[in-house]
């Protein structure tokens, strides 16, 4: 008798660590995924704004699971599940019949019924997002640098992030030191000091999931870093000019989104029951039906009668439960589930390259002291040797030195090639 | 007085040891380029092929000119000369007037008048050209794992180098190491090292530019890597299906271009001479009128009755000439000009991870102490003593292990940001 057939749907955090616990076990396991690598999404924003280059933050996703031959990846776009008829669906490919069914499709960002503001206000989700604000932050500067008119400058170097949570603080302030400590003396029309960088929140204070304290320390070393917080104030317009903030309108090239998301569609594909956010309703096993799971960014979970948050460690916690569950049914043990429980590893945010704040059941952290902290943390749980080697030598550099690795300018157009002529020098004729 | 302005088009080999010959001179310097960062391209081949990430051979080139406070860098592209009125004129931008013009705008691929096979074999001039290659092969690769037509298969697992100059024995020679060292054990449904590298040449021979013995040890070092070799074979015709060499069709998911190259069309702009290639003809002094200055790969310049070739030394040489040369006018040295000499500081060529070739006036050398020599050439001229180490350390591990650190496809589709939803399950909640 063949083996049964588990699929798993997305390469995050949850599918990967879901993935991994099944290796050498008795199912064939297919891990699907749209795109071909694993993104270590806390350090996304160190790559939105030219600190460590996009191959520093992600890994092929069938080198991390070459050695788990019972486990094959595939590039793909899941377009739908029957659950009746045990199948994924994929774009232009054959479809996938399965025994179990893990979806961890994770979220992309919303606009809360402003989808028009996107194009002006883009996020950061996934490694091109990365690469299409690290080009919008770089080409402001290079505009401003030929842009006689001081009012045109000057909106040409505000940057405006609305979101403060995490990522939006790590934006708003990698994009202070940028602009303080790694582009000064570069440009001959303006200071890059001069530029402007505000951080919008809508909620009375910035980084909610911390406590008040930590919250305050954050805003207190934004502001030493030269970034304007404006808490307790609502965006109510977004256009190319820039933003309108409550009646104020800020004039900004720049205006980047870290204010909200929403779950992948897997609640449409799947007819399965979701919240407002898209995510859909599992039990308090994590599954919708049996032998069918959701977990991750995709999923309402929760332990103990308390939502699970949107961590990384969350995620990974849940993949380990669901392939024990797995486990479990291929051994023929039939006893109940044993509920999820997430185990709470702590939270950590960082604001600038000296101050960190971290918070855990019994500990909270702020300043240099925690900086280290997430920084070893980070580089601890960072796939790969090769990969932590390179991210602690390009933060040392940059600790030191102010300089950034990785502020190149690519795709000029909207549409891929450019198809300008190439005024680049060659080295060689062929 | 003001001082007088030079201008300096391209930021390649050639414009940027110009410019860093003229820092500090009474002139005041424009750099002109149509990207923000300076390519090493004798290493582009490596980020096309996944080994090297494109931020460890480019870098901004404001930041290598930060420090001489007489230049500016502008990012812009421009559309034409006027001789007469001693102005650039850019695209969107108002117009920098020169006294003295400095034009180095490299060279682009060619095609033979087929230009229509662009479109499906890629040529590699710039970072854009290499992220487009690499997502090329690896999606290649992904196809195939899903592919149950074993013909169809094998057109995806077959990649065609045309042009056996020393970028495509380079090319040919990583895409034999990826399938022989770096993929295997990474695909179900095939073994990568069934994937077919063919390099095609039309000369009788490969590296033409070396000597016989040299280039015949390419071919047998290619040949041990299992690259199939046809040389003295003209391709006829390519289309989505693949090439004809000569009345062979070969059936190529992959097909890659290094067989021509044409200089940027600075001759269009100067409405100056030029030969079939589009160099622009320059006078021994490297000008074409008093004050204008044409240099690498854009120039088909002389020495001592020779044509210069189109290496990154001769570049470099090139742009410290015509820098002295403005110098000298700005000292009011009215003698007229010595003509340019070329100095031959030697051609390498690399073939794989242990055998190189390399000629100079009074020696050769191949095999792994032309590999070492190489090496060491390069990461010495590598620019920015990050990049020389992050370069090292990306080359000894891929040494060691077979692993490359830049294998990620971003960019699915052909135009820029992909419109499909984000399967990636997300860190964390904003």
């Amino acid at each position: 008798m063949p083996n049964p057939r588990t699929v798993i749907i997305g390469g995050g955090f949850a599918g990967l660590s879901c993935a991994k616990a099944l290796g050498g076990a008795p199912t064939d396991v297919t891990l699907i995924d749209q795109r071909n690598y694993h993104l270590f999404q806390p350090l996304l924003y160190q790559a939105a704004t030219a600190l460590l280059s996009p191959s520093e933050i992600a890994w092929p996703i069938r080198t991390l699971l070459r050695r788990y031959k019972n486990i094959q990846t595939l590039l793909g776009t899941v377009v739908g599940v029957d659950r009746a008829a045990r199948v994924v669906h994929l774009e232009g490919r054959q479809s996938v019949p399965f025994d179990y069914l893990v979806v961890a499709t994770g979220a992309r960002h919303a606009y809360f019924g402003h989808d028009d503001w996107e194009a002006f206000a883009p996020g950061l989700k996934n490694l091109d997002d990365a690469t299409d604000i690290r080009r919008k932050i770089l080409l402001a500067f290079e505009q401003a640098e030929f842009e006689p008119d001081p009012a045109k400058r000057a909106a040409l170097l505000t940057f405006v992030i609305i979101g403060g949570g995490p990522t939006g603080v790590e934006l708003a302030g990698m994009i202070a030191e940028l602009t303080r400590r790694t582009l000064p003396g570069e440009f001959r029309a303006f200071s890059p000091q001069s530029a402007r960088v505000i951080l919008v929140e809508a909620n009375a204070r910035i980084l909610t999931t911390f406590t008040e304290p930590l919250s305050d320390f954050a805003v207190r070393s934004l502001a030493d870093m030269g970034v304007e917080v404006l808490a307790g104030k609502a965006v109510t317009h977004i256009d190319a000019k820039g933003v309108v903030v409550g009646d104020e309108p800020i004039e900004a090239a720049t205006v980047l989104w870290a204010a909200g998301v929403q779950a992948s569609p897997a609640a449409l594909w799947l007819h399965a029951a979701s919240d407002r956010a898209g995510r859909v309703i599992v039990g308090p096993d994590l599954s919708i039906e049996a032998g069918i799971w959701v977990i991750g960014d995709t999923a309402a979970a929760q332990s103990e009668g308390k939502p699970v948050p949107g961590l990384a460690p969350a995620a990974k916690q849940q993949g380990k439960y669901v392939a024990a569950e797995i486990r479990r049914r291929l051994r023929g043990d039939a006893k109940p589930s044993a509920p999820f429980r997430y185990r709470n590893q702590g939270n950590l945010a960082t604001v600038s390259r000296k101050a960190a704040i971290a918070e855990f059941p019994h500990l909270r952290l702020k300043g240099w002291i925690a900086w280290w902290l997430w920084g070893i943390a980070h580089i601890f749980f960072l796939i790969g040797a090769r990969n932590r080697l390179a991210v602690a030598l390009n933060w040392l550099w940059a600790h030191a030195t102010g300089g950034r690795g990785a502020r190149l300018i690519t795709r000029h157009d909207e549409h891929g090639r450019s198809d300008q002529d190439d005024l680049r020098p060659s080295h060689r004729r062929h």
